[in-house]
């Protein structure tokens, strides 16, 4: 039972898409060029902001292996491989491992929601991470499952040996709190929002998966270090300059963060249908964010 | 634009797996030639009853090609082909058509609740429509999928012609009652919640697709012709009989319906994880409501 | 236990302020005078649409007083006494029925929601209704108290012999249906919502107290009428034309029913602070629906 | 405008009753002769956890004069005049100030929830602040509410000078963060949930008003003093420490209070009906994490 250091940023990378809505594996070389030369630990690929829900197994495999090739050894490669049935999930992180992702990402299966207590996702998890060759983070994003994997479960997953950890995408702090307190030091706990991350990291989150990351790495990576510097209050101005981008990531979704990458310098295309691209008026006021924040780096 | 005569009763019939997880065809086909017996209008495969989110692409072709070989031309067979992505949805249309669906149920995509607009509905389901080969029915089972068909767009996609209809499966009468109100005659409501079956005919509901016809499907036909007979207060009486049924399906979804099949003689075996089966209350509770009602039959 | 009939149509109407924002006694008479030319059954006095909870302790006496030398003795005077605490309830219960009131509405305690659970519930209602003179309504109003009032609850109190019925104002037609299957003939469930009054007639509801009502008395007794009459296809359609101005009194609150009285001829001027005189657009709203329904009457 | 330093830790006491449901205020005077032992920076009689909702007008009038017999003037002693109507609301301010409260409360009128719009709380409690002659709170608490002060509408408010700032009984550190950052700093925010006391800190709340206080003053302050030294990873212990407890405090609310503080050596009674005495259960985890406290003290 090795302990996978998990502490740091990470850019959950949306998906490119080309004019015919296949999988742009060429698009998403160039921009995972560019995104390694930031200060960023590591990269999620295929987790809710990689639209993984739209995309097919085979497209699944190809996305994988091409951001291996192009992610070094050094810098955490973590998979979302969260499927709706358990031998899927099973299927997904062993693919997922072979491809060469460091770790994967499971989301919480949510289709039938009253079915899925406690004990349902302690059975689906472990078989899940009993067949991983790499190591698990549970994934739990209420908002978009209408599902919640509650601290009390977490706390008996925990003891897997190959659960690493978990992304957490609420922001309520006494819920991270209540994960944090309630597993073991070697478990750790990933925020998932950037608008809330400093409060985050004060109950004992250890980093983040945050969509803000793709576009302002600097800057998420500033709240880290400012906070494990014990700077607290430069850490809240720094937090209170990223909340409006934040915000507006949370609110235009996926189409919101294709654009804002778009807008930063890099080629994403639009998002696959149904969804449809950011709205002229999101597109605006994402720059005029964005424009904002250059003014007044962090 | 052929009007599809959708009045009726169908069955949403489960999806039996075996002791590896595998689907089981043999199983499926000794269930369909027992349910083929009953006054049943027609049936749905891969619904949601069908555990259609937890089948793959190649087991959802192997499920139609089944169950149309068992289901005569004269009964309709309805295939659920919801899909997150369009482009998914439109090819599983394709193909259930293809495998001879008489039409195709298409659930909202639901994954980006907040992206889920009603704008992003009409170009989904006006793709899958243009592309089918067969009727379309809209789907909307909020209760599970966190997004809302609203009126005013169905009112919008009834325009379309290869768009016969929709199952609403909640139980609000005042939906149901906006949902015909506000589009042709051609278009035809079905209702999805058996508890409120009655009250969704009063409001102008053409039939209903009953995860508790695929029980009782005699009891659920009788509510439909006495409400068609103008003999409302015996459909109300016949309505409260199965009332309790359908609330104990409600409450423990497909592991209660196969578990309640399964007391009713049928081979249904066991959901598939992360489902659970039926604990032994539920079967217990099931077993009392199957019996009381064979005691006092409608 | 003498069975209270409360089958019909009762209006529960606003409380008129003069510009002082005191209660205006000499408006309120006026506007009786008027009412009780129209075909209702009784009238509701400081309930939600009376602001009773804006209302204090001795306005509440003036406007009980009021109506009933208004309102002859064969239209029934119903009075609004729900209070927080149970021995401000039992009191408003004995003063009403001191004033002439024939029954009193109780609406379920609500501040402390968590706290008011079914026996919380039974042990208010039972001390209210052991208390009071004149027979006691029970009022589940979910929407405004974020409380409910469960079957289950009403079942149990509907034994008291002095509890001769309840308000729901919910719209589902399962609750009503349940409410009413759940209780004796004896105990009469009233439809707190026009926009599904039809609906709730079907499921056994025996009237209605109807803010519509204080605007449109025939149409709402045209659906109670036509329903008993067994002519449901008429029924249905006079819901569906009285259905734009249920909804936007629903909309708009009470501020809407005393503009759209206004626009009718009544004199009931504006609500009381913290609510505003609805606003122009409400208004222009209410007036373009109250002419279309002149245009088409029931 | 005068700033009034509301920085620190303040009581929201309950409201002792008698045997024959009376208030109390013999009880009432021994509890606050102990209260004002403790470190505590002030008190707040007539709030939530007063039971104010159950309280008429003149019970209201006699727990303020006695309260502020027995707090001294250098402790805060801040009233609870919330009420659904504005004209009620400046009432109760000017009485409150009358008998000597140096701070009022004012809960947002709730019951017409869908009309309480920000306007409408801006016209209410301009009112109220206008009117008032001590320093207005605003108070938020939208679960027991239903209803939400927004930032932006705090942001509005706290520009009047009679407004001094706030109590947010929600936990969300991102709301607390919202009010902060959105007001100038003469306008404090008070968090109101002591299970998230030093998260609201960490992103700027001044103080707390904290049920939790009543049973526990020195924990809730330690966690206070740690913050404000810096020493972080101290007052999450602490915070971590006193969690137990403020979440039994959120679960039985204020019959457990009442509870609690009975064992804790006050003789507080029980709640008004409707409200019941915390049953044995609840008494028992209560006195079971009390003992568990004091056996690791702060």
């Amino acid at each position: 039972m090795n302990r996978m250091n998990l502490s740091g940023i990470y850019a959950p990378i949306p998906t490119p898409f080309d004019d015919r809505d296949e999988v742009d594996i060429a698009r998403l070389r160039a921009a995972l060029a560019r995104w390694i030369t930031r200060p960023l630990t590591g990269f999620v690929v295929l987790g809710s902001n990689g639209e993984a829900g739209l995309i097919d197994e085979i497209e699944f495999d190809r996305v994988i292996v091409a951001a291996r090739e192009a992610i070094p050894a050094g810098r955490t490669l973590i998979t979302g491989t969260g499927r709706e049935s358990t031998r899927a999930a099973v299927r997904a992180a062993r693919r997922a491992a072979e491809h060469g992702a460091d770790a994967v990402l499971v989301r919480t299966p949510a289709f039938f929601k009253t079915q899925m207590t406690g004990d349902a996702f302690v059975r689906h998890y472990t078989a899940v991470a009993d067949a991983s060759p790499v190591p698990v983070l549970l994934y739990n994003f209420t908002a978009l499952t209408g599902v919640d994997l509650l601290p009390a479960t977490v706390a008996q997953l925990a003891a897997h040996p190959n659960i690493a950890g978990m992304k957490e995408s609420g922001g309520d702090a006494a819920r991270i709190n209540d994960l944090v307190s309630g597993t073991p030091e070697r478990f750790q706990v990933l925020a998932g929002t950037a608008s809330t991350f400093y409060s985050a990291l004060c109950v004992g989150a250890t980093g983040g998966i945050l969509a803000l990351a793709c576009v302002l790495p600097e800057a998420c990576l500033r709240v880290f270090e400012l906070f494990r510097a014990g700077r607290h209050a430069e850490a809240l101005a720094v937090q209170r300059q990223i909340l409006p981008l934040a915000r507006l990531l949370g609110t235009y979704g996926v189409p919101g963060l294709k654009a804002a990458l778009n807008l930063a310098g890099y080629d994403l295309g639009v998002p696959r249908p149904p969804l449809a691209p950011a709205p002229d008026a999101a597109v605006a006021r994402l720059r005029e964010t964005l424009t904002l924040f250059e003014a007044t780096p962090a």
